[in-house]
C-alpha cells in the first residue's frame, strides 16, 4: 500500500490507471469493458450530478426516465444515427427463456426512444418547448477500455428537448453548452476551449455539435461534454410534430446534450500530479481530512476532544477524521494526498495547548498554523483559494502548451516534440482533416468560438481558410 | 382531458391505470414490459430517493455503482439464486457486431457481481463491515405488466453489506427494515405490517427475508420493501472471506435490501380516491398549487402581483403557479386534485382586497380563508396536518379490514365477500400454505413481528401452530 505511484511524467497512462485504483475511485470488473465505480469515485459523481442537476432545473428542465431497451428498428429510423452507432451495440436476443421476435438494443443513447415518446406527447405549440433530462447508464461496446475514459457501460445525463423553431433549438443548444462550460471551469476548475465540431466529428444524426475541450496533463485533449442541435432530423424520423398557432402541422426542432462519468477522468488527468489526485474543493468528496496525532492515551484523549470541537466548527464542510490506530500520521498524510483531499488539518498535543491546528494545502504543499478561533473562516477562504489556484494552474498549463501556427512542418514538429493544442487555419475540407490525422494522429477537436477576420491559408493545403481549428491528440 | 376517471370502487385496476396516465406519472413504451416514468412520476421518485439516501448515509452506507451486465456463470454460483431468477433473465448474446463467448445477463439484482467484488476488496476484519448501496435499473422479464407495479425494467436501490458475524448481519438486516418502515409510515404516510417471509416467499438465496407489507385501496397487500439476511450463502458461493483477529480465514455474513419504483404504485393505491391521486405532503412533487383567478386585465395584474408575494412567502415549499390562460379555474381545480397536490391556494380580486387567500385541502376537501400575514405558518401547519391525517386514514382503513380468525370457513368467506388482511394461526408447513393459496389465492405476506404466547390451531390443518401469519391477496 505504501508503494510509490509511477510518476506522471514517466508514464502518464500507467500513472492514471494506478491512481484510479489506489485512490479507490474505480476498479476493473469481471465483465469485459465494464468498471465498478467505488464509493470515493461515486461520491465525486454525486457531487457532479447535484451541481449539474441544479443548473438544469434552474433552466426549466425536468428529469424523467425512459426504457433501457430500444427496438432495433427504432435505431434504424435515422440513417446517420444507425450508421454511427451500429458497430457499438449490445443486443438482447433472449428474454424470459424465449428468443425475442425483434432483438432489443441496450441504449447507446436515447434519441430514438425519446423521439418516439415526444411524438406521442407533443400536440400543439402549447406543449413546447419540452425540456427533459435523464440520468442513466448507457452501453457502447468498446474493444480497448480505460477506467472512466472509455468503458462499455458508463453513467451520464442526456438532455433532450423539442422546440417550435430552429432559433429556439439553437439557443437551447448553446445555453446547455454554456452550462457545461460554467460547470467545468467554476466547479471542476477545468479550463476549456469552446467551439463546434467538424462534420466528421459531429454526433451521428446532428445538424451541428458543440463541445467543450480540455487539456489533460499529458497535453492531449479530452471532449468533456457535447451539445447537439439535431435540426429536424429526429423530428422527421420519429414524426415529432406540433400544430402551430395557425393550426398548421409542423415538425419540431430538437436538441440533445450530455456529460458522462468520463468527466471524472478529466478531473483526474487535469489536476493530478506525482503524489496522486487533486480534487477541486467544490466537487471533492472529502474537502477536509483531519489527522489527529498522539503518543500516549492521555494525549489521545485531549486531542480527540479537540477533534470533536473541530468537527462542530466545520460542520458546513465535507470533513472526515482519520483516527485509525493502525496507521502512522505520515502514512495518512501520504494516503490523503494521494486521494487528493484539498485541505488537511493536523492536530497534536502541542496544537491543543496552543489552541490551534496546522493546515496543509494539497495544491501547493504549504503548511500554516491556524488559531481555533477563526478556523471555519480560514478553511472557507483556503478552499476558495485552492479552487481558484487549481483553475489558474490548469489554465496556465493549457495556455503554455497551445500554439498558434501557420506552417505545417512546424505543426508536425511541435506535435512530435512537445505535444499540446495547435490552433491553425483550416479550409474545412474533410480531406485535409483526414490527411492531418493520418500524418500526426491529431484530430480537429473543435472550431473555437470567437474567431474574427480572415484565418489565413489552410495549414495543410494552403487554400484560403475561413476558420482556424483546434488540433490535438485526444483520448 | 376533462373526461371523468373510472371510479375507484367500480374498477380498481382500470382506475389505477387511468390515473397513472392522466396524472402523467408514467406511460407505456413501445418496448414490451418497459414503462416511461414521466417528470411528475420521476419527481416523486427523486423525493423518495433523497429521503432514503439521507437515512442510508446517516447509518454509514456509501453509494457505489456495479456493472449492468453479469456473466451467466456468476448467476449460477448460488444454487437457489439461479433457480429463482433464471426464468426472468434478459440475455445479451451479441456485442459490437460479434456473438459473445459467454452470454451476459442484464442484472435482475446484483448479489452475484457485488459478491464477486466484495471478495476482492475484503481482506481482514478491519475492512468490515462493508456497507454499500446502489441506485440503478434492473431487469426481470415479465409476461403481464402493470405501470410501476410490475415492469420488465424498474428502478430501485439495492443495499449490500458484509459483516464479521451472524449477529451483526442480522442487526443490519433489521436496521434497514426499520428504516423502510420509518420511511413508509412517516414520509409516505403508508402504515405497514412488519415481519418475516415464509420459506416459500423468501428471496432466492436468503437465509431469511424481512418485509413491510401495506394494504392497498382494494384491500390487497403490496410488498413495499424487503431486507434479506443472506447468511453465508453468497459468501461461500463467491469466496467472500476475511482474516479475523486471530489470523484465521472466515467467511463473511452478508445482507441485501431493496426498495423500488413499485413503491410509487403503493403511494397511488393507498391514498388515491375517485378524484385521483393524493400525494403525501413530505414526498409530493408539488406541495402547493396556486390558482390565480381574474376576469379583466386589470384584475389579472393585481392578482398576479399578489401571487409574486405568495411565492416569496412560500419559498420553502415546493410550489407551482398555474396561470395558464387557456383553462378555467374550475378545470384547474379538478386537474390538480386529480394529480394529488395536497394544498391549493385560490386567489381572486376580492381576496387581494381582503389581503387573504383561500386554502383548499386535497385530503378532506375543506376550504378556508387565510390572511396573508400568517400564510407560511398556516401552510406549514396544514401540510403537517394533511400528512398525519393521510396516515391516520390509511391506518384506519387497514385496521378496519384486518381480521383475526381461527376458522377456515370464516377465512374463506371473508376473503370472498370482503377481502382484506387475515391474521390466523399457521403450522409453518409449506403444504398448508400452498393449499390455502390454491383455495383462496391468498398468500402469506409475512409472519408479523411481536407475537407472544401460543398461536392456536393451524387455520388449515388444525395442528398446533407456533405463529400467526398474515394472509392476503397481493399485487
Amino acid at each position: 500500500m505504501a508503494e510509490k505511484l509511477t510518476p506522471r511524467s514517466e508514464d502518464f497512462s500507467k500513472w492514471y490507471t494506478e491512481v484510479v485504483q489506489r485512490a479507490e475511485m474505480a476498479d476493473y470488473s469481471p465483465v469485459r469493458g465494464c468498471m465498478v465505480i467505488r464509493p470515493y469515485g461515486y461520491a465525486l459523481w454525486e457531487n457532479i450530478q447535484q451541481s449539474l442537476d441544479r443548473r438544469f432545473k434552474e433552466t426549466g428542465h425536468q428529469n424523467a426516465y425512459f426504457p433501457l431497451f430500444i427496438p432495433y428498428s427504432f435505431i434504424q429510423k435515422e440513417a446517420e444515427h444507425v450508421k454511427g452507432f451500429a458497430p457499438q451495440l449490445a443486443v438482447v436476443t433472449h428474454g424470459g427463456g424465449q428468443e425475442l421476435e425483434e432483438p432489443l438494443v441496450v441504449r447507446p443513447t436515447s434519441e430514438a426512444i425519446i423521439g418516439h415518446m415526444f411524438a406521442q406527447w407533443i400536440r400543439s405549440y402549447r406543449d413546447l418547448p419540452l425540456l427533459i433530462n435523464q440520468w442513466c447508464n448507457v452501453v457502447r461496446w468498446e474493444m480497448r477500455t480505460r477506467l472512466f475514459l472509455r468503458t462499455t457501460e458508463f453513467l451520464w445525463q442526456e438532455g433532450h428537448t423539442a422546440h417550435a423553431t430552429y432559433e429556439e433549438a439553437e439557443e437551447e443548444t448553446l445555453r446547455m453548452l454554456e452550462i457545461y462550460r460554467d460547470f467545468a471551469e467554476n466547479e471542476a476548475a477545468i479550463p476549456v476551449i469552446v467551439g463546434h465540431k467538424s462534420e466528421s466529428e459531429k454526433f451521428a444524426g446532428a445538424l451541428r455539435t458543440y463541445t467543450i475541450e480540455a487539456m489533460m496533463g499529458n497535453k492531449w485533449a479530452l471532449q468533456a461534454a457535447t451539445s447537439h442541435n439535431l435540426g429536424q432530423n429526429f423530428a422527421k424520423a420519429f414524426e415529432i410534430r406540433y400544430l402551430d398557432r395557425n393550426n398548421q402541422l409542423q415538425y419540431c426542432w430538437t436538441t440533445s446534450w450530455g456529460l458522462s462519468t468520463r468527466f471524472i477522468g478529466a478531473i483526474i488527468m487535469v489536476h493530478g500530479d506525482d503524489q496522486g489526485l487533486k480534487m477541486p474543493p467544490r466537487l471533492a468528496p472529502i474537502q477536509v481530512i483531519v489527522v489527529p496525532i498522539w503518543k500516549s492515551d492521555e494525549e489521545k484523549e485531549r486531542v480527540l476532544t479537540k477533534v470533536e470541537e473541530i468537527k462542530g466548527q466545520l460542520s458546513d464542510f465535507r470533513l472526515k477524521v482519520d483516527d485509525r490506530e493502525e496507521y502512522t500520521p505520515g502514512w495518512k498524510f501520504n494516503e490523503w494526498e494521494m486521494r487528493g483531499v484539498p485541505l488537511r488539518i493536523e492536530i497534536g498535543p502541542r496544537d491543543v495547548e496552543a489552541d490551534q491546528v496546522v493546515l496543509a494545502r494539497r495544491d501547493t504543499g504549504e503548511k500554516m498554523p491556524a488559531p481555533m478561533a477563526r478556523l471555519s473562516e480560514q478553511v472557507r477562504s483556503l478552499l476558495d483559494d485552492i479552487q481558484v489556484n487549481m483553475f489558474r494552474m490548469a489554465k496556465k498549463f493549457m495556455d503554455d502548451n497551445t500554439y498558434h501556427l501557420d506552417d505545417y512542418e512546424e505543426f508536425k514538429r511541435i506535435l512530435e516534440e512537445k505535444g499540446g493544442f495547435i490552433i491553425a487555419p483550416w479550409c474545412e475540407s474533410a480531406e485535409c482533416e483526414a490527411a492531418i490525422k493520418e500524418d500526426t494522429k491529431a484530430t480537429i477537436r473543435c472550431i473555437p468560438f470567437g474567431q474574427e477576420g480572415p484565418a489565413g491559408a489552410c495549414i495543410y493545403c494552403g487554400k484560403e481558410a475561413r476558420v482556424k481549428a483546434l488540433f490535438a491528440r485526444a483520448f
